[in-house]
């Protein structure tokens, strides 16, 4: 028997083939950034990390010390698959507080990270065929998920409405067809920051009632905010029976390396996304959860001061940006994120456009950032650059000194510009 | 506006239609046996675990304080997609060692559980339509995830080989069409504890080599023996390019609840593996995989204790079943799980089925435990009755006290039998 073994063994290869669906998936070509920061990090340059979505905030001590409670207790067992009773529980209870509206435990499944509520709501709800509108720019899963699992992933975009970013709804109503079944909102939005006034969440959930769609909203950065109070599209009449909200614990509690969120909305879709944590993974990280759970029902001192830190970021970052040649940046009142419209400094340094603007900056100054297009294909008539600077993994000084390299440098190049 | 939505809202509720795959979607029924049990408890009842495959044993403290040194070295933020690089490094030795092959750390990513290998293997390789031989009896999710991808899930059993089960290769053989594209293999196998013979496992890969089948090999009882040494059909000349590696550290380091596993596997397929990573769930809990370091690098004397106290369980519960009238089990070397023959035991207290019989000695006896039909339904031909008892989760007191009542309700229903 060996022999024969030994004998097909020797035969060629005939190597991997992946499933066809495999051809339709993205990623996220952040990483790619990542990476090339890293390259020039180790050559022994400065590098100044706008492009990641990360924190170096370490997570609050009494979270760590509630998991390891836990730990001590024995949660280091399997838990039920939608996630631990009390944090179902105590999430149900923060949600609709935060949303005056009503959600009971049985509503709220646990998952592990934010990102999975994605997938998993698509493969729960989404057939082959369907249509599904979503941000561009925005968070590059969306559309690859969609994508990958047969779906047909259509773009709304965002406008520059003078202060803010707002949400083409027109381009929505216009893209609406028979076919269209999700619409995506991520409104607090990552990369833009732009987040909806009352009036434009109420038109954009009348077209979800009018054409009997269901709604992923995307509420990452709903408590990563400086002034004002978010909304969610929950909150309006109707919404919440159609709405399934993805909750995470990884920006606002510093908690990203966790892999903790919420699949919370109608207990027969919610019931679904568990059927899948069954099939998928069988549950998340048991004792974790009890670390969840103190940041949610403990001392918010955590986040506030984070908050505090955030804004002076945001704030030493705008100062610099907005006194740069060719640049012009709003101030957002939420999210860690910047999306200056740069166009006129990528024609004053004689750029040929988004990647090749990124890798001169990058490549003189150490600022490493992301640009539109790691947030998707820029839309037919899109004639402006746009950067995303994340300033979660930076400290003040950072900024101050990686933009103000990246100030002096377009300042320099002004002249020859003009 | 408003009213226009509220006047909307006010329109019967169409009600959420789930995607057609869901249809599709299957289970662990063990759960709702879970379930059973606890209600019995809660009604003050004593209940004996034999259900579920966790384990009563802790964690080894140096594991957890392992990860808590990461925590303090500021681990809470995300980590690369297939996980941290020392941890792929070590499980690459750690595999290659135990199986006489090598793995790079890029042939390895690391995975939320041993579970979600099941379910990205299958997107990353299978096609719908494509035939999937899988075990049946087995872990019910391969069938579940093959068939909600849409792919044709085609079972091959088990028989009884007198003193240990053997996988019915004839079946493996007649099974196999021009469709067929993938071998699940479950050696070590949950619920039988069956494993092959080396010459078992050489015609089980030269089935695969001549019918060119990718193979998901699942290993995670791999490292749970008490005799003897453990085969993967990877060390098989022409295996270890087809075949990918589900590992997980649940079982063999009483982690279930840390949920970290890892796909092992040729490149091309791992990596799109990762590829999901990123877009399921962008990585596993990067803090906790410095704990799954240091239970792969650090002192094995946890491993070796429990599989001593796992031993002296399985012992106790073999004396007490072969002693029961109408119960015939095999002495297993390896995994946590026994698989008697209850066939007799069924007649003699005039059950209908393994329903029924479960049903009843959970109501007599307190003794919870899974039948054949918890891991697929009874192929044709199939004529026996079986449990699974999982001794994972009781004491050795438990077992005693347990499977005596156990015995002694078979034995006082004896006579009425004969």
């Amino acid at each position: 028997m060996h022999s024969i073994a030994e004998d097909l063994a020797r035969q060629p290869e005939p190597g991997f083939v992946p499933a066809d669906r495999v051809q339709r998936l993205g990623t996220e070509t952040v990483f790619a950034v990542s990476a090339e920061a890293a390259a020039l990090a180790s050559r022994g340059r400065t590098v100044y990390p706008f492009h990641l979505g990360d924190l170096n905030i370490p997570t609050a001590d009494h979270i760590v010390e509630a998991m390891d409670r836990a730990i001590r207790d024995g949660r280091t067992t399997y838990c039920p698959n939608a996630g631990i009773a009390p944090l179902r529980e105590a999430l149900a209870a923060d949600v609709s507080a935060a949303r005056c509206v009503t959600y009971a435990a049985d509503e709220v499944s646990v998952q592990p990270g934010g990102k999975p509520v994605i997938g998993k709501f698509l493969m729960a709800a989404m057939n082959a065929g369907d249509e599904v509108l979503y941000p561009n720019p925005g968070f590059p899963i969306y559309s690859s998920f969609v994508e990958f699992l047969g779906g047909v992933a259509v773009p709304y975009g965002y406008l520059d409405a003078g202060d803010r970013y707002a949400i083409d709804i027109d381009a929505i109503e216009r893209r609406i067809t028979p076919r269209t079944r999700i619409l995506i909102l991520n409104d607090l939005h990552n990369p833009t920051a732009g987040e909806c006034t009352a009036e434009e969440l109420e038109r954009i959930a009348e077209l979800a009632l009018r054409h009997d769609l269901l709604v992923l909203s995307d509420e990452a950065y709903f408590d990563v905010r400086f002034e004002g109070a978010s909304r969610s599209i929950v909150s309006l009449p109707g919404m919440q029976e159609r709405t399934v909200i993805l909750y995470t614990f990884s920006k606002k509690y510093a908690m990203t390396g966790w892999r903790l969120g919420a699949a919370i909305g109608p207990r027969p879709l919610v019931d679904i996304i568990t059927q899948l944590n069954v099939n998928l993974e069988s549950c998340p990280n048991h004792f974790a959860q009890y670390g969840a759970l103190e940041a949610l029902t403990g001392d918010q001192a955590g986040p506030r001061e984070m908050m505090a830190r955030l804004k002076g970021r945001r704030d030493a970052a705008l100062r610099i940006l907005n006194a740069t040649p060719g640049v012009r940046c709003h101030t957002p009142e939420s999210t860690f994120y910047l999306y200056p419209d740069v166009t006129d400094a990528v024609r004053l340094t004689g750029c040929a456009g988004h990647e090749d603007f990124r890798r001169l900056l990058l490549d003189a100054t150490g600022v490493s950032f992301c640009t539109r297009l790691h947030f998707g294909k820029a839309l037919p008539g899109e004639n402006r650059y746009h950067l995303r600077l994340a300033y979660s993994g930076v400290s003040t000084a950072q900024i101050e000194e990686g933009l103000g390299a990246f100030k002096a440098f377009i300042e320099t190049t002004e002249p020859a510009g003009s």
